[in-house]
């Protein structure tokens, strides 16, 4: 695939981000990762990468395509915005510096100087001082791509398991009110396409678990299942897609139980992220389904607390590099399954 | 420990409790179980343990004392109730059987003629049309040893977790509505007390999982943990006990988090049941807390669709046969951890 890098916003600078995306470049031929840019941050990822005693070569580049020729022997930086790293000591310079990585990426990914976008991880809070307004990533590519918010499906990945929560950042006791079947059943249409469209699976086995214990035993404790999800699990089942459920959450996510599905629809935070971690912590892949830009990221924070002190693993940032590459592939035909 | 033996119910004559128990008998050795007897079910045992090409042979006793004499060559069943061995197919004589046994077991071992009480699974609905009024086993125990329902803390155990889930078979919708300081006070005093007492940790550590996602951020996606939950963790620490959180409960259960505490006290029924199947399946055991009765049970279910056909796993069987036995033995001090 020779069309364009991938892009990496460099995240939060005083968080792990810079750190692992040097990572990542160091072990771009064992991971069998494809070319990438970062945006923004040349000094940064040059300080960064001494904290872990990587001999990393930054070469700063003017155009993404530059980043083709020079990935293989330098980590090719895209020239603009950058600032002083101070690891483990967030500050508002350094939000701004994310900020602006992040939307420059997010802008080449839309326009196609990028075949795909990562995003390294930002701090909601510091970068909303800074005039940052989404909830989250997901939703400011959203609107990047000039999608709703609702459009775009975030997916937890990991070796074991894929799982998308179908409301994520908001109080538990929110949670029952927010669900509803056309809710449901359009967020499952989503994930089908992407599965299909991204990740090679025709037609992804889609499991979709209750909300209540035991998913509700036939509304002996609580409705949400015989009122909400069935009938959606009906309505999707009807439309030829391969959905069950629903399934009681507890028995999900064992071994044998995650054979039977190529992904599990959870209906909140911590019912997809809880078995996601459990069994693929460092490993974990926060894909965005649904939107024309792929969009993936390591599924962990800044971690603030061990930034620059070398703990940090980078298998996540080198699986989010990777599975970028493998969707965008698979976008052009070249991906073998 | 010449005491006496452990008391073990049937279970439903339908369910996999028979073949399981059979199964645990024959590994007795490997396993290295103390004795213990089967109240009731001399015929569906012989017949369970024939659906598994098991040569066990079934000794009549009519004491439990008399277990310890035959157990190392015969399964020793307390001669009383029985019935026909239907596999797969519950009847209202099964269940009936089922709750002689419970009650019986449950009586042996609050008189002290049993070491402790293993409980092999039932299905509650079908319990109940033959009079069982609790809504589990656990309930049933407690009321067993005259100690009120709340008194009985569930525990679940496997290799890699234990977890106590504080509420347990409600609608989540429900859950946020009956979490109180006093309540959590109370179980987390009851969990350190049985784990010093039956599990030889002499002060445990007790990670606290928040509600909602990420604990809430302080505030900003409910407020339980700001309300309830920290203020109930801040009378703990007072108190001298060795309690942290409120924990984002996505992360509490990774191999990196697990290694800091040594029980997890979770809101609702799936978060703390849905690590410890993913971690755990087939390894289970469910420990009742808080009672002058040790009662264990495997954390599954009657199983209907796999009895008699040989697939069902006699781990969490064998664990938790295991696991009463060594805490009978603390009991007694004869453990040496």
């Amino acid at each position: 695939m020779e069309g364009a890098p991938l892009a990496i916003s460099l995240g939060d600078p005083a968080g792990v981000g810079p750190e692992l995306i040097a990572a990542a470049w160091a072990a771009r031929d064992a991971a069998e990762l494809l070319p990438f840019v970062v945006v923004g941050g040349a000094h940064v990822l040059r300080a960064a990468a001494l904290t872990r005693g990587l001999s990393v070569p930054v070469r700063e580049v003017f155009h993404p395509q530059e980043a083709l020729d020079c990935f293989a022997h330098a980590l090719p930086v895209l020239a603009g915005a950058d600032g002083d790293y101070t690891p483990g000591k967030p500050s508002r310079e350094g939000a701004a510096l994310a900020l602006a990585s992040l939307e420059e990426a997010a802008r080449l990914a839309t326009i196609g100087e990028a075949e795909a976008l990562i995003t390294a991880p930002i701090n909601k809070a510091r970068l909303a001082e800074v005039g940052f307004a989404h909830p989250g990533q997901t939703e400011f590519v959203a609107e990047a791509c000039s999608y709703a918010p609702g459009d775009a499906v975030m997916m937890l990945a990991g070796p074991h398991l894929r799982a998308v929560p179908l409301t994520v950042h908001i109080a538990l006791a929110q949670v029952p009110g927010q669900l509803t079947a056309p809710m449901i059943e359009r967020k499952a249409r989503i994930v089908a396409m992407a599965l299909a469209r991204d990740f090679g699976i025709e037609s992804p086995r889609i499991a979709i678990a209750g909300l209540n214990p035991h998913a509700g035993e036939e509304g002996r404790m609580g409705d949400e299942e015989t009122r909400i999800i069935a009938p959606a699990i009906a309505h999707l089942q009807a439309e030829g897609l391969a959905v069950s459920g629903p399934h009681p959450a507890d028995a999900l996510f064992t071994a044998r139980a995650r054979e039977t599905y190529d992904v599990a629809l959870c209906m909140y935070h911590d019912q997809a992220l809880i078995p996601l971690k459990a069994l693929d912590f460092d490993q974990g892949v926060n894909v965005t389904l649904g939107l024309p830009v792929i969009r993936t990221s390591p599924d962990h924070g800044t971690a603030f607390a061990i930034a620059g002190t070398g703990q940090a693993d980078p298998g996540a940032m080198i699986a989010a590099i990777r599975m970028a590459g493998e969707c965008a592939m698979r976008r052009h035909g070249l991906y073998d399954d």
